[in-house]
């Protein structure tokens, strides 16, 4: 019974460490879609987001079945609970990813980026793919340390975030509303990216130490 | 043993549609602040935002001790996972509300709607605190019609945002990158919430009849 539960509460967690390294790789991919105005990348994220969305009921399913059958309790309980909240979190940046590759799409065969804010925009890339990375080998590893850290990595995106809005926000801005608006929403992506990596690493913590990550709905003015 | 059961799925049941009010009602609010530039509300929304935080933490924490102390199986614990899915739904929901709040923060003493899309914005308020209301009354009432129409609804807020980014588009739209790129933001966190609010019905529909609502993860060409 114990030895059955353990299996398939690792085949859990084996499946969520997967999901959240291809949603690392559909932002990768999405990004490079974006800059390059890569239709076929672009499609083939969009398209990929479905098989995460089938990952993400697959392991609602699995979890629900485990307890079912092993019906948990305590911390191995709230392992499962949280594996389902990872799951739908991983999900939802997953959707992030297929955004950014929609917005590649919708301005085919133009990139939406301008040239001046590419570099900034292959940074945000980088560092969500980075992130999310990050994140898959905390939920592998559940070292709290690692974690913590990760938690902290993301005060680099919300400065280049911050740098885009700056950057939107300047009177000699010659790229249009349209192109404004295009980079304030992708900008966005990749920092609502980071924050699910962010927060994903704050439920490995809560996992391990029990200790809450800090709270959500703190007052940030920055839209 | 199953009297103990009903009680308990019922007080979280009840929960959810309390929460569910209280992000209805936060999302009204933030309209009103931020097309009167009412900071005194705005900060309201924002601090109420913590409660439902809080409450959405206190649903999971009933949720696992019911799980823990009755070890449902089948349809009844289909319905607790689903409800700890709802919980975080409008949770979210609830955050897209304290974003439109802390844009009327950020722009104070001044509206960041234009005179020209008050009226839009108004309307986009109105229809995302009847939705939200709606979800509430579904969640209630587990009406799987209700729930189907609700379903639909959130086109008409697809109308609207639609609208918005047509007027953006537009070569003559006087109001600068900076409104520009608030008014696409905040059509964006009426239309999330909107989507939040049919597939809170969704989730019901599933609960009541088991047929899924339709997939997320389809492919929509608007940002």
């Amino acid at each position: 019974m114990r030895e059955a539960y353990h299996k398939e509460l690792a085949a859990i967690g084996d499946g969520l460490v997967d999901m959240t390294r291809q949603v690392a790789s559909a932002m990768s991919r999405a990004t490079h879609s974006l800059l390059e105005a890569d239709e076929r990348t672009a499609l083939a994220v969009v398209q990929g987001d479905r098989a995460v969305d089938r990952r993400r009921q697959e392991l609602e399913d699995r979890a629900v079945a485990l307890l079912a059958r092993q019906q948990p309790v305590a911390t191995e309980l709230r392992i499962v609970v949280t594996a389902l909240r990872m799951g739908a979190e991983v999900e939802r940046s997953g959707d992030l990813a297929r955004h950014v590759a929609e917005l590649a799409l919708m301005r085919h065969p133009v990139s939406a980026v301008p040239v001046e804010l590419r570099a900034t925009v292959r940074d945000m890339g980088a560092l969500a793919y980075q992130l999310m990375s990050q994140a898959a080998d905390v939920i592998a590893s559940r070292d709290p340390e690692e974690a913590a850290r990760l938690q902290q990595a993301d005060d680099q995106m919300n400065q280049l975030h911050r740098a885009v809005f700056a950057r939107l926000g300047e009177a000699d801005w010659p790229h249009g509303i349209e192109t404004a608006v295009d980079v304030a929403l992708t900008a966005r992506y990749y920092e609502r990216y980071a924050d699910h990596a962010a927060s994903l690493a704050g439920r490995v913590v809560y996992l391990v130490t029990g200790r809450h990550p800090h709270p959500e709905g703190s007052l940030v003015l920055t839209p």
